[in-house]
């Protein structure tokens, strides 16, 4: 948790506007409370328009500007746009998507991360602009590139990426009869005689040998490390004392995020919940119910979950909806309160900074009908007063104090990687199972701290790992030593590091834990389920040896649970009624305060206070076991509202 | 609308068939009221069999023995079908879709239109044919190729495309700076440094710059008129006289129909009320309700959109369904008497020519299963009778008369350009906007012309403008000076010409007409409404700051429309009972004639009597209002069944 | 009907696992009942690793020890899955799919049927497999390949399908004139000028030729046909008196399986139930309620199909799933009691050999999900105990007789080529047709033939033809002859042989026995149907000018039957209660013994049993009808139960 107060931001592109407006969009941005202001990001056309031609007139003018109106400034890198000259010198940096075809210029992230030619630009780019504002009082952070994966650019089918594939399988496995071996390559014939007959997996007759897929997901995600390490470093050089960040993005795994975290300062996220509600799984009742709110999770399970990926817990959010954006199926605006109540959610989640994603409203190109802070015509938009109101209120409110640790939640990139390649069934993916069981301990009015293996364990009550196939012998190791009550949800420990099944079957590693043996695994199709008194097993079932005792066992006698001392196994899909329940006993079990929250609402405690928030579209009341001093708002909370009380 | 009584004409083949038939398929073709037969149009093998090498006996023959029968004749360029010699002396005509991949050989439209030798190639073979028949006296008109843009040929990503784009870019924008100012491409580093940097806006990474692919909307646009201008100009040169005249599609907006029916003596089009029903947007209500007769609107729009497209208001009905179709997912026969229904709405709706497609069913190739007027064996298939009937009908009838004006619609074809490259909300679609607000009055028993902007507007009652998003300041002032009721409805004025949000926000230059601005719009998804008693608004959701007074508003204060004196702004998506209920507003402020018409009859005045027909599966009454005397039919409808009355 | 009881076997890998496991595996699958053993298929890396250098040691040694334990060996060939340096040294031996994408190496089924060099590798691995074991004693049989046409490998898009399809033509046709006339080239000036002319049908720019399409499918049956019997030849060469087999599978049709089988001893077919449930075209209901047991004529229709592929009627189940496999979308076990019951009905249908893939589950690689009789660890997996009880059972009973001749229902596969090329109605395919009236057939407790037109219909009561488009003059004449009950369904004779409307109309040569003129055919959307009292007319029309009764008519006077002395003819899609009525009347009036089984009940006669099968959720009696004596379980059937009565 930070120090001190959470800071307001915005993202805003100087060379959009007449540089006679700079002064004033300075001036106001102050005047609303901003401190932070993060430009640059997509700029590289403007600083060098022509091949090693630089004008660094206008941004040197644009920094000036802003940093006399008091602002300090994130500087972005601009390598997520090359410009269109850089591309026709060297068309092989672009990516290739699965089916084989060239990702060409005209939008943006059209580069291939294994593209040496294209990494030399990078880092010429970077130490260019690192060079001249390293030093400069005003430039407070870097951010490299922008939103690494967006649009599906992580994974690249191109030559350059089976270049550097096939020596990172050389590096990996030593030699080509281990990579053989690891990968079970006997099967199908599929055995190489070299490194240089391995291709990348996609176009093949049917799927490729998922231990394949699984180190070309890894490999990908390396490019990725390498790609921003080879700025960071060059960054950290030549401008030393500056946060280097990046911007990750709603329910995106194509990368770890883990690993990205650990070599970055600050890991900022991009939070659009309506837009994310619209677009990713949520059922359409959901996406009726909180068309205009966003789900009560979704923003929350991303400060959790990138609090965790760096090694200071430092983490911002860089780029906050305002409003309605242009890049969902369908495009509301949030309900009145909305982007306050996102602004103090992230401060009571422990945010360095939330940042409105934009400053004014771009009137051209693709991004037109994404709302700012000002409407295209410069006049204030709706959100900007919610924005002064939580800057005010943040003044009062002063930092928000350590956070209170009560369920841990465990989550490896990996393991989304794993139920991608091999979901079994249908929908079964390992990140949604992490949401779910998120959202379970969180309507049990728990803290949850999303974390890596290997993190420590010491002051949770409970941990929850929902679905973790490739346990290692230290994680099982880690949990053994936990004094907590555990949760151990299907397919986890299944799988080797090289996606074979698990020496002596599932759950593997983890039958140190849990004394048992998955001797078949099923998946059912939706409306097969197994039904009990308030809950159903749905989805996924292990069948399971074990001595350990049945605790929710369905009407049929299908054991969706069992207990064994501390730990619990839960053999069907972590969902609906039956996650709630298993994770309100385990809860129960580890003596965490639980409380029944109204529908829609959310409570997060810090050192200092205990926030609840109102996401529903009815008014509700803070529960009674919530007995500290209004600091902020009513204990009745009209939609949208947002109530502080001390701790 | 026309002097004379609507001719009625047959799609024929003569090449399909033993050439001792043909006398006496145009002897039956005159018995059954038929005077127009269209011939030719795919027949370049036969007509060129080797490069170079012509064979124009059979179809001198062919011309001979139907004129002899009385019959004149339709000729048809054959350039939607070039031989396979052709394309495998420059393969490079061939288009390219969108994923890249070449369209070949081994159907029909397989050419780009910007490809040069194939240009060079029609231009030849049309003088050829030109020359040849084009003083005959049978030779009555001229059809320039098939079906533009049918199987979505007419975007095409050829290197023969980007070649010509490029030029055209220059031509428009005069200087790559100005390309760049108005398209935005400082946004994403997209600005290019010579026109000979622009690429199509095809597989980019994520969407391409909207004002690119309006651009290139634009473009492929105007290579089909050049296209089509290179033939209509030989023939006006070699067959002096004739009309030309080209077939449109049903609801099919790839290219200007406006801007094609100015160079054109007549605009046609091609009326499958089935298909169109099976295969487009309608609910699958309808589409269970309509199977047997199709949406009892789908051919009038397409009537009264194209009788504007052209300088004269004249235009065909070039082929028309007389039975099951092939094309579509599922192809129902007409309920009987709908053929004769469909030929005596053409007539209504001022056309001078319905002509069937086609005279007898072939027994081969692609549309083996679509019906003719003869069955495969020769005999009369059912539609053949009610030809029959309707020719003598239309004999006892004679000329409708000029046509009455009452409402017009405003559409323009690059509004559906704009909404299908940015709908902003999923579906949305000028196109559907416009059918569903024509559907609306019509259903009031109105006569609907559906006209560009800058058509007189003096004789209407009423303008509706559901969807028009680049309005200019002509179009502004020619509202202003109109003296009826106008319906303005959302994203209406809300762009520049070059796809930027329109200056000062949108309703941009019909501020002038309507003064207010919007703020904020909205897009919703299915089910997120706002009710009212008796309708909702949903889909989209303009906020408006205006002094305007609310009119329609919602239950909990959503303002689905404003009206301003004789003007009434939309702010919700025109659709359902809202739309039916605006209308109906203004068609009652605008003093019109409306009455309540039953489920499925619609009406249609012209100079000499009013039409009503019953599309719908019950028998239903002609409405009192309706006053008339009974010309033919009876005042009480069966389904399918014609009325007329005198006017 | 085998003379002798079914065997059991199962498919074994002994390349997956230490050599020093192998004798242990071999005498536990003798222990368990298991006589024969599939081995080989997959293994050409292992057999011969580098170009020309072939390792035998591993497979002499497997084989040996296999056969010390009693067992007898099929040996496949390996061609199904060439290695990486193989399609290193000629990557143009791939296969191009439908968009032109070449479908790599990576998985296996990785080449193109008609590439030159690759058959000859692929006679090359056989001759020198065929070599080393055709004459050792414990190999009793041959598998070619595995799965032809399994990923959608039968059509193949290569440029060497090109070279061959060309000469394929030539040889058919004779002249390009005579291809030109059967094909309609005319149509759209189609017309080639050489057999170099033509292209394959894909990538067209609409839908190519319906007859071009045809005889591409027909050319690329033939292709597998070839390949096959380069193999066979071989084998039969090198190996005399072994069985030659191949494995076909569910649901495939695009080969034609009656000419493989003709040229093979043995079809085998590999029988996977709840895949196939969950992959293939039934309702959701039949998903729910048949998840753990298949739909009860999933694998009864494929045995009663392959059965009538081979001359001698010989056919065997060479993998049949013993528990959830990996590929279907969703994967559930079977129920308790399945893998008993589907082994005792493919004896009751007569197969010689049940063969369970896989021995033990692989840990590793593509299907590392899919069960064994072992689990990964090597214990029992659930399915071994129901193999052993019915090995006993099997043992007990002996062989099952002669099959009882009752119904045939007539299928060609280029019936389904026809449907699947111009379905006219979405979703209307002969094979589905086929399957539905079998359902029908097998609900009133019939024996079903299913026969390729020409098999000898003596024996029989009832024949069906549910779809059958190209009938010929002899099929008709053969019908003729028939003395019994004869259903023919719609589109029956409709096209000629080079897919164009038959001379004279539908049905064409069928009116030799059905004296009617289809006039009109159309097809209808679900939910647009006829209903009368129990039934309903769907799907699709034929209108038919005939002087034959009416039999089956719906309220509204649509006809969907007609019958003429001992000839029904079907005019609407055969489906649900309309085509359980219309064979329960023929069947009826043929004289066969009917019965009202229970829901999910399925019952087969051979010469000295009945056995009946609950594939539904509840218990169900015996019908008492049946009144032979019991020879193994209860007249009372749980779910899962399997009884057998003396005949």
């Amino acid at each position: 948790m930070p120090a001190d107060k959470m800071a307001l931001g915005v993202c805003y592109y100087p060379e959009h506007w007449p540089q006679s407006r700079w002064a004033d969009d300075a001036r106001r941005m102050a005047e609303a409370g901003l401190s932070r202001v993060r430009i640059g990001e997509f700029a590289w056309s403007r600083i060098e328009p022509q091949p090693g031609q630089f004008d660094w007139q206008w941004l040197d003018d644009a920094i000036e500007t802003l940093a006399q109106a008091g602002l300090s400034i994130i500087l972005g890198t601009p390598t997520a746009t090359p410009p269109k000259w850089l591309v026709d010198l060297m068309p092989d940096m672009l990516a290739l998507d699965r089916e084989g075809r060239t990702r060409g210029f005209g939008s943006r992230r059209h580069y291939c991360f294994s593209h040496a030619g294209y990494r030399k630009q990078a880092a010429r780019i970077t130490r260019a602009l690192a060079q001249r504002y390293g030093q400069h009082a005003a430039v407070a952070a870097w951010q490299t590139d922008n939103e690494y994966g967006c649009h599906d650019t992580v994974l690249s089918y191109s030559a350059a990426a089976r270049g550097r594939f096939r020596p990172w399988l050389a590096q990996r496995y030593g030699t080509i009869e281990a990579l053989n071996q690891a990968w079970g390559n006997v099967f199908w014939s599929m055995e190489y005689r070299s490194f240089d007959e391995v291709e990348l997996p996609n176009l093949t007759v049917t799927e490729a040998n998922p231990a394949h897929w699984l180190a070309f997901r890894r490999f990908s995600s390396d490019q990725v490390l390498e790609f921003d390490r080879l700025q960071s470093d060059i960054l950290r050089a030549c401008s030393p004392g500056r946060d280097v960040v990046h911007n990750a993005m709603g329910f995106f795994t194509d990368y770890d995020h883990h690993q990205l975290g650990a070599q970055l300062d600050v890991l900022g996220w991009d939070s659009y919940p309506l837009g994310f509600l619209e677009m990713f799984r949520f059922s359409d009742a959901d996406k009726l119910a909180y068309a205009r709110q966003g789900h009560p999770d979704i923003a929350a399970f991303h400060h959790d979950l990138y609090r965790g990926c760096t090694k200071g817990g430092r983490w911002w959010v860089l780029e906050q909806q305002p409003g309605p954006v242009n890049w969902a199926r369908h495009n509301p605006a949030p309900m009145p309160g909305m982007v306050r109540l996102w602004t103090l959610e992230a401060m009571a989640h422990g945010a360095e900074l939330t940042s409105y994603f934009r400053w004014r409203q771009a009137p051209f190109a693709q991004e037109q009908m994404h709302a700012g802070l000002l409407r295209p015509d410069g006049t204030p938009a709706p959100a900007l007063a919610e924005v002064v109101q939580a800057a005010d209120e943040i003044d009062a409110l002063g930092a928000a104090g350590n956070a209170v640790k009560q369920a841990a939640l465990v989550f490896a990139y990996e393991s989304e990687w794993v139920t991608n390649i091999q979901p079994q069934g249908q929908g079964l993916s390992a990140l949604w199972a992490a949401f779910d069981c998120y959202s379970a301990l969180r309507k049990l009015g728990l803290n949850v701290d999303i974390i890596a293996p290997g993190t420590p364990l010491d002051d949770y009550g409970l941990v929850a790992v929902p679905c973790h196939p490739i346990a290692s012998a230290e994680f099982a190791a880690q949990l053994e030593r936990f004094a907590g009550q555990i949760i151990i949800g299907p397919r986890s420990g299944s799988k080797t590091a090289d996606f074979a099944i698990a020496e002596g079957l599932p759950p593997g590693a983890l039958r140190s834990i849990f004394n048992g043996t998955v001797s078949k695994s099923e998946s059912l199709r939706p409306g097969l389920v197994h039904q009990a008194k308030g809950w159903e097993a749905a989805g996924w079932l292990d069948h399971i040896e074990t001595a350990a005792s049945p605790e929710m066992v369905a009407d049929d006698g299908t054991i969706a649970s069992y207990r064994q001392g501390r730990v619990r196994y839960l053999a069907a899909w972590p969902q609906g009624a039956l996650i709630d329940e298993l994770t309100a006993r385990a809860a129960q079990d580890a003596g965490l305060a639980l409380m029944a929250l109204p529908e829609g609402m959310r409570i997060r405690r810090s050192g200092r206070y205990v926030f609840a928030f109102n996401y529903g579209t009815v008014q509700c009341s803070v529960p009674a076991e919530l007995t500290g001093k209004l600091v902020l708002g009513e204990r009745i909370l009209a939609p949208g509202a947002v109530v502080v009380l001390t701790a």
